[in-house]
């Protein structure tokens, strides 16, 4: 238990919620941290272990106490610290942390947004905290390694997020597709809906039910989009209809592109396609499918991994790819902890395999 | 929808919950009822359609309101009610409504204990109207039908109950076992919690999970225990767990008894059980298993049948039984509508197959 | 017991999946029928109740013995034969039962496809029957009443396919979409892939994974794109995705349509789509959604209705509707009993509500 | 991937099914194994990769093919070999890899019983390998690992066994509760069941369901009863009921015992039961929970963990016990690696958190 100087030393604020426990699992497992504070209003005063009994024989977890969210207090215990709060109450802790010197990975969606305005429509009031907009690097690996190595505050993307952006930008990227023409038909288990006390997601009211929401217009769309039109160069707008269905993590989305035209009767269409999803072969969370495999979200839960497939329909001349990941982990909790491991010059998979 | 003079006008006070629904369900289309009033403090105003989404095509659903639950604008409208209220809240309806001449049927715990002591033994708190216990009948139509009959006031049995002393009873009764030496441990589906927004009850806290509670002295012993005690003559103590299991609905109960001495050689052992069990033939919802048959929830759920098989273990000698039932329906709402024909002079099935 | 003049005989061949149970309890229940002939070759010799315990206090079902399939037989004792067996072996049944004088209802694909060339494209093999292809009628009530009130042979539709045609037919009909852009992604429940003993249906591979299969040429293709081309007056093309979720019964369908351009900008653009949809205010079982509603399986589930809800989208210009249904009610015994209903002249809804 | 001197090189034979499955999981990620052989009849010639896609991106999975089971052949390749068979066909691979010189770790029940004749009785056929039963250890490191330490053959605990042994030796050990009258009620997950191609074991069977089986004589009784004979030093019989539920993976056990009567009085009881598992406190994988907290099998699942809760009952001078573990970990592949640890000499929880 004694922590060596190599070692990082880590907070993590909100802990209490899904993707906090997640943090907490991964974080008491990774040999370069030292996970310094917890916090939790509702838990002060409680060990780790009383409150998440899966860690109970953990020695580390019953010595760690959650504390009252203090930022100042937590600045003076980390070097790093993870912030699992709602939309809107992350800003207001990552300003005080990075003052005092802490860098800040916000698993929320409060710094993913380049533009205020954006933020506005979407999430219906002002944002928090402007000035910190530009700082800001949006935390998926595979696109913005070499930023986030030196960011100060990572913006750790949405569950859903992840899991239309990976399959669909290097497409985008290598123009086969109409960037007008996406859509987006996703699925979520329904620990992505949080750890709230709410009839809508009593396991009565899950089980046996499967039910769209959020249509037409999900908050995650403004992140989807802005990445989309960055890597495209100019604004797309996509579809996307998000579904609650009775399984307690992974998402599966299910992506329709138009190929562009030009493409159709081409016969090396298979094989610019694979091109394009090359540079995966070397990340070391993303797994494209060969053969005849197709994703299920049970091979990617618990893991850091995305999968996808895709086929080609000559009858429409559309794309079809799905992918699945954990949102939790790739979606949550373990991309953060990617991002961390990039920020801290630590191998990427520690703690993730 | 115009109702004919031979129909029974019915109210229901806390229609909201999962046994309300139910209510609402078998009543709407129950031949023999004019249901005239709902109440819901959260759903005042709002149609059935609205809230159960299920009965959204039904015309009586669309029609109907739920109303502010007031004891005496429901008795002016109906002249049987069903209480679907908490516990130590349904005592104070009951009052005015038998006052006002109507007759009550309960679905929650208030009146079926004979006893204000063990009442506030088992529930913490002194009964709140003691003066009505000694008219309360306890509504189990296979023990209690001619009481029922009559009765102004019916206590309808909890869930576990009924899937333990259906089963229990008839071995009691032909002195078979041990009073003194009985177990019962029953798993429950999660409704069996109620629509109540804890963090407890949501999806993943539920699904791929089982747990005990309520270990050693859960509230349905005292009722389980006094029915066994009036059939028994005696004093009866039992061992009973519940356990929650990721279904929306059914009980198992898993009864383990100790044969009578004199009984465990006995050759004609298996033709005293069955015997003991023959006068449930005639009974329009209990169903004795044969052959290898086995109970399982999803052969009852969505009926008020009981369904229960046993076995003789002749190492141990022990008899097991195990029962299974719909908690909503024979285990709530169907048992209470089953009270309700019998009260009204309604062929006992009538809305309930 | 006693049968009157007024019912009609009617036989199952074919009765041991999980259409074919379906189908027994609901023609358990109608008054309109006299079921003279259940078989099934895994089960013949014993009764419906001891092959599914759920009836097992049914009178019927204890009374009723499956039988060998054979066509002659059943015609002797039945007037109107559903025919619940696999793709390939209904036609084989279908021929003899009609030279009998039987009338038929096939659950199957067997006769949904009015053209043999397709039905091999689709099938990989010859059509058994090709005869009888234009004598069959597709049992889709809300679209073939009249011709079903005659009809000797109805098809009765696939589920997925109903849950798509119910929504769409209306939109091609009044010109409102674009019939070359649509797109259909649904999630089906695991009753979908019937009662065969395959590994990728066990429990542990379905409960916790949600994955597509069947891309991009799914066999109902055929069907959903021959009567959308129909009620075009074009041939259409769609895209199609199936997915399996961890329910046991239900699919909902998220369907993407693109506005025909002119109408984007039209101010009567909702009520034109209102408009289309209105002659189904006069459907017995089809609901279109009103308000803030979304569809969800567990609405529909156990009942023979179709519920959707519709929203434009004015960033893409797409209209999106969601519908749900139970796969096994009105995705395939409920619709089959609906046409039954229409062919005997008997009250639509009888056995059904 | 290079494999060095200080590894140990391991075989499974019969790594198809759920446990084998899990096996490949912990002995990939186990730094003390070289994984040199993995059989399967039905897979010889894949990868890992291509049959469990959950590993498709770990290079060893995507490496190592399965074989034809040749007990002679993996014998070359293995110095460790764990058996994941069905009963009774174990014993036939045991007997030629002991001969070669390998040490076999049998998850199967082939080996578990010290007696041919109690094999014969619950198992129904002469016992394959009589004479190696005197050499085999029963792999419950908590009660064998020193015998573990030096043994050949490993005959490794059944999953009810497991969960049933741990919280109830102690107690048998001290004296504190009758041997004559337990009650072991068991709750398992579906995977318990195996990866086999059953109707029973459907998603639709399954779901929505919970039932009994193997009433009142299940096989497993045969090793829990030997294990508890010997403790108790004289015959223990004991009731025992397993019963399935729609969970993955996880067993639940609520255990019923009768205190001695001189105890029931004793002030110093419940100190005496905690003194009974106070040899626990130095258990890697044995968790005894204090204060109000029940064991949950998802605080136990995916984990080698068994955790346990105990109450007194006053009312009826039972004391209740209810465990969980994960029935594929700690119930079989785990607890397998556990004792391969032991039998290595590499730290006991090596692998296995």
């Amino acid at each position: 238990m004694s922590q060596t100087a190599s070692k990082v030393s880590v907070g993590i604020i909100g802990a209490s919620g899904y993707s906090g426990e997640e943090l907490v699992r991964i974080l008491l497992g990774h040999p370069g941290v030292d996970l310094t504070a917890v916090t939790s209003r509702q838990y002060a005063g409680q060990t780790l272990a009383q409150i998440f009994p899966r860690f109970a024989s953990n020695p580390k977890a019953r010595q760690i106490r959650f504390s009252e969210p203090n930022a100042e207090l937590v600045a003076r215990q980390a070097n790093v610290v993870f912030l699992a709060l709602p939309h809107g109450v992350a800003a207001e802790f990552a300003r005080p942390l990075l003052q005092n010197g802490c860098r800040v990975i916000d698993l929320s969606a409060d710094f993913r947004l380049r533009e205020g305005s954006v933020y506005k429509e979407f999430y219906a009031h002002d944002h928090p905290a402007p000035e910190l907009l530009s700082e800001a690097v949006y935390g998926l690996p595979e696109y913005y390694r070499d930023k986030i190595k030196s960011a100060v505050l990572v913006a750790s993307p949405g569950c859903y997020p992840t899991s239309i952006l990976l399959p669909t930008l290097p497409l985008l990227k290598a123009g086969l597709i109409e960037p007008g023409e996406i859509i987006a038909d996703s699925l979520s288990g329904v620990s992505g809906a949080g750890k709230k006390a709410e009839v809508d997601y009593l396991f009565v009211e899950c089980n046996e039910s499967v039910r769209p929401y959020g249509i037409p217009k999900h908050r995650h769309l403004s992140e989807i989009e802005q990445e989309m039109s960055i890597v495209s160069g100019s604004p797309v707008q996509i579809q996307f209809t998000p579904h609650l269905i009775p399984v307690n993590r992974g998402i599966l989305s299910t992506l329709y592109f138009r190929l562009k035209a030009h493409l159709r009767a081409d016969p090396g269409l298979e094989s610019k396609i694979s091109g394009a999803y090359a540079g995966y072969a070397s990340e070391p969370f993303v797994r494209v499918l060969e053969g005849k495999s197709l994703p299920d979200t049970k091979n990617v839960v618990g893991t850091n991994f995305v999968e996808f497939a895709w086929r080609v329909d000559p009858r429409t001349g559309r794309l079809i790819v799905v992918s699945a990941i954990d949102n939790i982990v790739k979606g949550a909790s373990g991309q953060a902890v990617q991002s961390f491991n990039i920020m801290c010059g630590i191998s990427e998979t520690t703690g993730l395999v």
